[in-house]
């Protein structure tokens, strides 16, 4: 599903949405909230490297991108719940085997975003080049050590 | 390109980024950057009918979502610069042909983001289902009006 077509599903989706009558969670369903949580994510950090890039003149809004990337980097330890470890999904078991080190990934991340959106607010274009650099780093770190390598 | 690529692409694209020679923001790039925005909104609400739905246990992450909906809603007028009419888009004419029209559906949206961020916040579910009804008509405003029809 293309990533216009998922936002037309999930408007679409307000149908059969049902308030009094929730299905259980299951590893399905947490896998699906997991990839709209990284699409969000996927998104800002598009974003933000069209900004910093120059490629687009809405450097206005960065600082709604790198804030969003903070907020969204709060609830990233979140979303990989016992169990959601099958199925379509490209996280690996030492998501679940190695919390620690897992845990230390996240607090990467949420660290990295949180220098980003500081350095973004104050409006400081080089501290904020930097900083996007570090958010770098801890993407690439959680994705070469926690996922499924990609298929060539 | 699949969402998950995109993401890695994102922190790759962090080794090409010129901070001191930027490019020139052109209709491409806009229209790059314009994507990558809708992308984030598109996951923030696959991330909310999920939670509404039951089926994933975050549903205390509701509340960053919704945040992150009005908070994008907020510049989604500017992901519409004049010239970003052309290239890789499904953005219609309409937008900038009948501004009016195009200024009143971004309002909707704002107003349905900021109306489900303040019913989600106060922790009232039926009043947050019925304002994500409202949202969901706003979206599916614009991508009636604006936006090129879904080819089958």
């Amino acid at each position: 599903m293309t990533m216009k077509r998922s936002i037309l599903a999930a408007c679409a989706a307000l149908a059969v949405v049902s308030f009094t009558a929730p299905a259980m969670a299951d590893e399905a369903g947490e896998i699906k909230y997991r990839k709209s949580v990284m699409r969000s994510i996927g998104g800002h950090m598009g974003a933000i490297v069209g900004i910093l890039k120059g490629q687009t003149g809405n450097a206005a809004n960065l600082a709604t991108h790198t804030q969003g990337m903070a907020d969204l980097a709060k609830i990233a330890g979140s979303i990989f719940p016992e169990g959601s470890d099958f199925g379509e999904t490209e996280a690996l078991p030492a998501i679940w085997d190695k919390p620690d080190e897992f845990a230390k990934a996240v607090k990467m991340l949420q660290d990295a975003s949180a220098n980003l959106n500081t350095a973004a607010q104050s409006g400081d274009m080089a501290a904020t080049g930097a900083a996007f650099g570090g958010l770098g780093k801890a993407c690439k770190n959680c994705h070469e050590n926690f996922r499924e390598k990609k298929k060539q």
